[in-house]
């Protein structure tokens, strides 16, 4: 039965490595899952039942989610079932209560893609086995599919034992993770309420060989995201270069001057400026620029320090141009430490599991995460929470055109989720 | 007779006005041009016959300039002569040679509108009349349109009179002369050798009562445009920054150093970083960025030096990150200086002109004007050059989506062409 | 006559080189100038009649003003003397009122030298001939020496020949000039107050023969020169970086920024950071930074223009690292134009005289000079001002160790001065 | 007997308190530690037996040592024993060799004040008590005093139980701690060779009640001491603004850019420019402009990073405004770990020591020292190394004009070098 499953894991992702679909815009993603799931014993949730909409963070701009609707329905998505998720309101959560006493479980899968154009070169394992994306602009490059695919097999697992199981459990296929957009609006509409033990992952993050697990991971890096508009006014850069108030002089001076923040005698931050366009004409003084920004710190504390001296970074850097600046907020996650008991947990639980060659007690992640949200919200209610990591051979770095994970990854995860799950149903 | 070239030209200008197209790729324009003056007694030159291709400068990418081809196509230009400008080889040159001897006349109208959306808001005359630009990105914001018909309107009165004319006349209807592209690759065909007189002229410039000339210009700016590409490594921002070497912080960095170029005790200099774009993701050190650029000095050794500058500052810009810095040229100007001659010449041939109701010795161009090649061309060549100003009330700015200009000015100019033609016979 | 003036001229400023003395610390020069005025038919006057104390701008701190006079007590100043300058009340105003009724001419010659150590390489002409500086700091650099020697020789020339003068004369010896820190207190005491003519001049400037004059100057650039001091927190730069707030960061972002300030439609600007120093220790972020910067305009309005982004640009430099910005005003002079009648007046004058060699209609002075002010008043109040160059061979430039004037060029300005006196009288 | 030696440090420390010298001029320390060393049964060594002088880092001017020195003399330092010092090769190196079978080992104190005046204000102890420092522009802020007085005790100690301890003592009482500047010379001299145990440590570092005693120290950051010289040449800033080089520009962008240097994946980093100072006159542009700075790392990879990346970005802003960038190295720590051993040696070995209220395992140092360089030699040669901290409450941080440790830490660190001592003895 395990052998299934993990084999099906592994189909199920290359199916959903065709369709990826940036955050928000999980239509395809979200129709998929919601019928595969469909036919087990969970009641399923999707739209406005599962997130506050106005606890999102940077939801996308209502043209770009309508097209990828459109996309969605000429793919076969029935109009119907796409309605229900109109505005963003992507993702399912499937719940299983046994009805009998038990812990609440609740475990998360992040479902988007990213906005990277996939490789079709030879080498890169998607083009060369036929399942590479076919949209045109969007990729799985972080294994997203994958964590899909875990999901779903786990679901199947839970399903089939669901007789001898207890307690409750509680699946979120959350959208948007990349960006830290998703998971803090699922927290605020109450499901990761009474949640005695919550799970999430992540595929490869360390280069090694595939059938390790991390039972807990450090360095959940506490992350702001924002934009940065600068307005000034456009001149004639020869006839009246006086009469401007150059946007992109103000963007650029704010670009460099966010990076002399001085690194902070607690620990670990971060600061970067991953975008930047202004201006118009080559010889109109810019009137405009904006700026994609980020902070990260270790702790939530990290992080605010490094975002309120960018804020005031970036509005002195417009005052010495005189022109307006206005920050938007598109994202955020916190600091997170995983709770010490799943180091005992995960390996006892996996004790005896063949595909797991190796338990770290903790890796670094070194990254952002919005499961930082459920973790912190399940922490502060009385539960444990925990941040796993898989990690698999990888031929490049997350986020690269030619990014793959090995699927024996995605074989061991499914393994240890299923032993984890029911260590806790004994503890 | 005189009464019906002026209503031609404003008639022609406002169909000109419709079909704007930028440098290199006026399909369209030149067609047109070429089909008014087909009927007259010129020789006409078209494509490769007119300009040296490899001395042009900035000429647009082969997909722009198709589509402008196909464009016109679809307006109803021949194939066959399409063909002809295939590359961007636009623009027309009509030479008229009376066989008598007499002094060889140069004028030079330049034809390319902007990459500017006009305005189609109420008060904004073509908009109201309707003759606005029926290209949805393309307008003809400097007067371009005007001065094309002004060219038409003076080569049919030369057609009129060209049995009592002697000497020769050569006009050039001159392409992309925004960013200063086209004329150097005309001078380098040529076509300015042996001019006794040469003559050009800009609609505008100073927001007076339509009616006045200026015989010459001053501050006529030397000019380099130039792109600068910076390109470095990316790497993930959270994870591993000592990995990137980012480009947007050498191109923010050479932004605001370029900048500081210290003003030259010689005269007027300028620098404008017009646009910067660069980056990918938020959180990604941004591996690429492009700015568009350009110097200016009120001589052509200020220029130099501005530009000289500038190509060590950016060196240095991408030293200090590690990346690489590749400069493309784009288009330049020199700085020109009229002949004093003009004054007496534009006074005496215009004194008894009603339209003209006032003539300055020299008004301030503080702009750059690739006519500056052919000016120097014939300079050197024992010629003598001016650049006259018939300035207009001005409703907005040059290059602004409601420019517009008081057709009176269009008229003005047509009978001082036609008067300093006439005087030059005899001098 | 005239030959026994030109030769006490140069002896006389040969004495005045071995003694400069810094702004408003002039107090040997102001007693030697006493001393040799004061057998002469001019009523003298000192110390606070002479300037509105509050109205001198960038007064030395009270130890160096009490050291120069502790000095000049030690040469032989009468302490009674001493005391009447108390405070920096230095230089001398001579009256001559013949009773007849005539011109009131002002003439104003500034007395001050600069705190540059005078160079003792052969070649160096003072040194050469044994008149270099005795005072180990100090130096004539920038020939004010040659001007007190001037207005010594025209003195004696109107004493000489005050039965045959009509009018009034008013000689201002003023203190000060280095930084323009003098004039505008003599001005707002009244001393320029119905004066029909103003003449003032500069030795130098344009390294020509000397032999020649400019009737007039052009270029006499407004200036604001001012002093910032930052003010931050310091830290260990190990242990606790974040808790420092950087003042050399500050003063390093206004020091490049100001540099950005874009050059302006209407002409010439300038700004300088002539001097930085901040922080202590090597591994302390550094609390403190000072620097001493000036702006410059061809016109007033183009200094206040440079002189206002400059200090929006130091504010935000001081926000950017939360520190705070002081700025102190040090000096100021206002931009000039001479009257045009002066060209006819000059070159009338002199037209007999043999020395001069050429008269010059207006030559650039491409520098600051706080006889702007007492030009500003008299033109205001219905006189007319110049302010004439009298060139020299100049082996080094102005404000150099090695700086010395052709004495010929001396000679020249005593006799120009006292052909236009001469010339005035009858006009 | 411990209680007397314990008095014995206190006396001492208080002595020495009150003439500090700064590094590689502390002729009084070096005679006085001499003085006190020279009835014990040690040998001796002093002058250049002790380091190998090319290998010192940053040695001050030779007028700065004369200056020392003679101010030495006056204090009654024999001129015999100062002239061994000459050109700065103060300390002592103490060794006692047992004769007997044992351990050897070496124990640092640091012997340098710091360029601080000290405070006189009521509340400073070393005010109030009359031991203040009478060096009017140096003072001991950073507790070395108290160093050299526990050396002394310790080396009391030895003294006395000569005939019963075994093994070799090597007691380094070494110079210029402050930059980094001494203890390279002496490691090159082959004092560190063949040491089995090596103890250094700091009083002070972490405000706590005294009493407590780290056995060993984290994060001894490597660092590299370096002084930037920028050339350029200066031209008037009215002018000829063009002619300049400006060194101040150069210096201002290295200064700020180095903020820049990204974070490193691996652990802590740190740069500072600490001081800067440029220019001269207000209206000349900089030719020159000095900065002193530093880097760190919490290895030496780390900082070698840092340095690495620092000398890039000083020589691109040096070519930025083509000017000449010059580095001089001044001093340099390692990047340091103790051996974790000595947590159970120093454990076990105060154990009963009634003095000492706690032995933390480890605590934060977060600066750089150049016992590293000793601990480094040790370790690679098979012995162990440990640097310990004494805690002390501290009314302020270190290198601060009011800087004062609680003697009781000084009479804890005592008791556990001894203990340590006697403890190494039996391992």
């Amino acid at each position: 039965m395990l052998k299934e499953l993990k084999h099906f894991a592994v189909q199920t992702r290359r199916k959903f490595h065709t369709f990826p679909e940036v955050g928000f815009t999980e239509f395809i993603t979200t129709f998929e899952i919601y019928q595969m799931l469909q036919n087990l014993s969970f009641h399923l949730y999707i739209g406005k039942e599962i997130m506050d909409s106005d606890e999102r963070f940077g939801v996308p701009k209502v043209e770009e989610i309508e097209a990828s609707k459109a996309r969605a329905i000429a793919y076969g998505v029935p109009e119907a079932f796409a309605e229900k998720l109109d505005g963003g309101h992507t993702g399912v959560i499937a719940v299983l209560d046994t009805g009998r006493k038990g812990p609440h479980i609740a475990m998360r899968y992040d479902i988007d893609g990213l906005p990277i154009i996939e490789s079709d070169e030879a080498g890169h394992v998607p083009a060369d086995k036929g399942f590479q994306s076919q949209h045109p602009k969007e990729m799985h490059a972080c294994g997203h599919d994958g964590h899909i695919s875990i999901g779903l097999a786990v679901a199947k697992y839970l399903d089939k034992h669901k007789d001898e199981l207890t307690g409750k459990f509680t699946m979120i296929f959350q959208p948007a993770e990349e960006g830290l957009r998703g998971a803090n609006s699922i927290v605020q509409k109450g499901w990761l309420d009474n949640v005695d033990y919550f799970m999430s992952g992540h595929l490869g993050i360390h280069a090694l060989q595939a059938g390790s697990v991390a039972a807990t991971a450090e360095q959940i890096l506490a992350s702001t995201k924002f934009d940065v508009t600068f307005k000034g006014k456009s001149a004639h850069a020869g006839v009246e270069p006086n009469e401007g108030r150059n946007a992109l002089n103000a963007a650029a001076t704010a670009l460099l001057q966010l990076q002399a923040i001085p690194r902070h005698r607690d620990g670990t931050t971060r600061i970067n400026v991953g975008h930047l366009s202004g201006g118009s004409g080559r010889n109109v003084i810019a009137d405009k620029a904006v700026m994609m920004a980020e902070t990260r710190g270790e702790t939530t504390a990290l992080n605010q320090y490094m975002y309120q001296e960018a804020e005031r970074i970036i509005q002195a850097s417009a005052a010495m141009y005189n022109v307006k600046a206005s920050i938007s907020f598109m994202g955020q996650g916190l600091g997170s430490v995983c709770d010490a008991e799943w180091v005992a947990i995960v390996k006892d639980a996996c004790k005896n599991n063949p595909d797991v060659t190796k338990v770290f007690d903790m890796l670094p992640l070194q990254a952002s995460e919005d499961a930082s949200y459920m973790m912190d919200h399940v922490q502060k209610s009385g539960g444990i929470a925990t941040y796993m990591i898989f990690p698999s051979p990888l031929p490049v770095g997350h986020h690269h055109p030619q990014f793959d994970i090995d699927e024996a990854a995605i074989r061991t995860a499914v393994s240890v989720y299923i032993d984890v799950i029911n260590y806790l149903q004994h503890r």
